[in-house]
């Protein structure tokens, strides 16, 4: 297994964890925990294969990661009462997953296109659309539209990677680069709530009272 | 028409239904009821080949089946203020979609890939998708989400699919296990309240009590 | 750059605007701004070439698209104070958004199926899709749910697109005659909330009181 297959299982792993969570707080059964699991985990990378054009998608290919998905979800059913603060291990479950797929998303993009641009751009969608995917399904609110830093943690890791491609480090220095400064910057927005402020901004009105 | 085919327009029209009662319980207009019995009709499979490379998508390759989605939305659109209850007959419409989609999103998967594991959630995915996007674009609470069984009913009824086709069973026996086994376990949960229970589960607090 | 081409990145640009818009009604960051300009600005037409089997999607091929996001997304980000009510902005971009995409969706569906039926389609989903997630991604109620003529407006655009261009019309004529017609009904509906009357219809109750 090369670092980068290893970087993508655990991001998948982590990711069917949220997912698992996310169904545990809406109190899904067994396979609910499996479909949301599944969704959360193998999502972002099913979009980026989809717009990549690598297609069947790399779980059709690989069932192992479906194994994967089920196996998380399973674990996460059966210890969740363990848990304390359900949503506090989803969301520092989500910035490790963030972490691994930008990394892991940039790596493909670049590979695949040759485009540093749209490497960077594949790396913050594979890390932020299983996340989407999994609170529109479940009708969270979104975990992008919360305050703090989360796409641009994603950006950075994403655009660290392919510097350091770029510039000819090699893959396991890269790719520690990138997952290091996207989780240090995501988690550092969780615990002490880093935000960049917005710019003159106030929030915006329902839109029955501005038509 | 082979019984796949006729199994894939039964699951069109129904879907395509749903997404029309859908519409008329958001009061939408004509061109809206098409629009939303299209995207539930034809979502599921669009998924479905999108993930396994089937592309241009089969509606693009057989276009009767938009004709089917709009010709339903107008029958609907002028019979359902004779319907009692929208969404009741919605969900007992759903339930029947389910389980066509069930069986025919695992044969796809099952003739294109050869593998069954893949099959069985093509066949999940081709089942729940189109309502998943519904009740998204409609702002519906998702079906996905309710306590009693759902997911569970068309894992089942692929699962028998496939395991009928590995025994060598005919391709109509096999359709038809699949069809019952998912319609009886979803029937069963909407007429009876049929749910697994889940295990030591209590709701999740909202993000804002817990960060 | 052709007359279509010119369409597709106006389309791109007033779409990115009103996902910065939307940002900005939501307190987002500056790469808040970008990401949801660069979903709202590409999502359709990412959806429209998905479905056409057209991958790598256009914007990997050329990243100009994703470069007049960010652009676009930086401008909103520094410039949106000075504006009175965003939402209306953000509703009469979207009407030019729409049609311009109606008839470019058209035009590349037509060119790659030969099929009107299917051309008509993608043009309206490219029109619509982009505001869609847009919407889901931010959490606003979808403008396809509001009671004024939308997807109508998109359909006559592309649907007066077709016709033209079967009628053998010159493309700059057929495409200007679309984008009028798709602008002119959507304006109306905004200006003058233009609707086709539900016919006997009652909002939905609520499942929990059906079921």
């Amino acid at each position: 297994m090369t670092p980068l297959e290893g970087l993508d299982y655990a991001g998948v792993a982590v990711f069917a964890a949220t997912g698992a969570l996310s169904a545990s707080r809406k109190q899904l059964d067994l396979i609910g925990f499996g479909f949301l699991a599944a969704v959360t985990g193998i999502g972002g990378g099913t979009i980026r294969d989809l717009i990549l054009g690598d297609v069947p998608v790399f779980w059709v290919e690989k069932p192992a990661y479906l194994v994967v998905c089920v196996a998380v979800a399973a674990i996460v059913y059966f210890t969740v009462h363990l848990v304390e603060s359900r949503y506090r291990l989803l969301i520092w479950l989500d910035a490790i997953g963030l972490a691994a797929f930008a990394v892991m998303g940039a790596a493909k993009g670049l590979a695949l296109t040759g485009s540093p641009i749209v490497a960077v751009v594949t790396g913050m969608m594979t890390a932020t659309f299983g996340g989407i995917l999994r609170d529109l399904l479940s009708g969270e609110p979104s975990v992008l539209m919360r305050p703090e830093i989360y796409v641009s943690a994603a950006l950075l890791g994403s655009a660290f990677f392919i510097a350091a491609s770029l510039l000819g480090a090699p893959l396991i220095v890269g790719s520690g680069l990138g997952v290091i400064a996207a989780f240090a910057l995501r988690g550092g927005a969780i615990r002490y709530g880093w935000a960049f402020s917005p710019y003159r901004s106030r929030a915006g009105r329902p839109p029955e009272d501005v038509l």
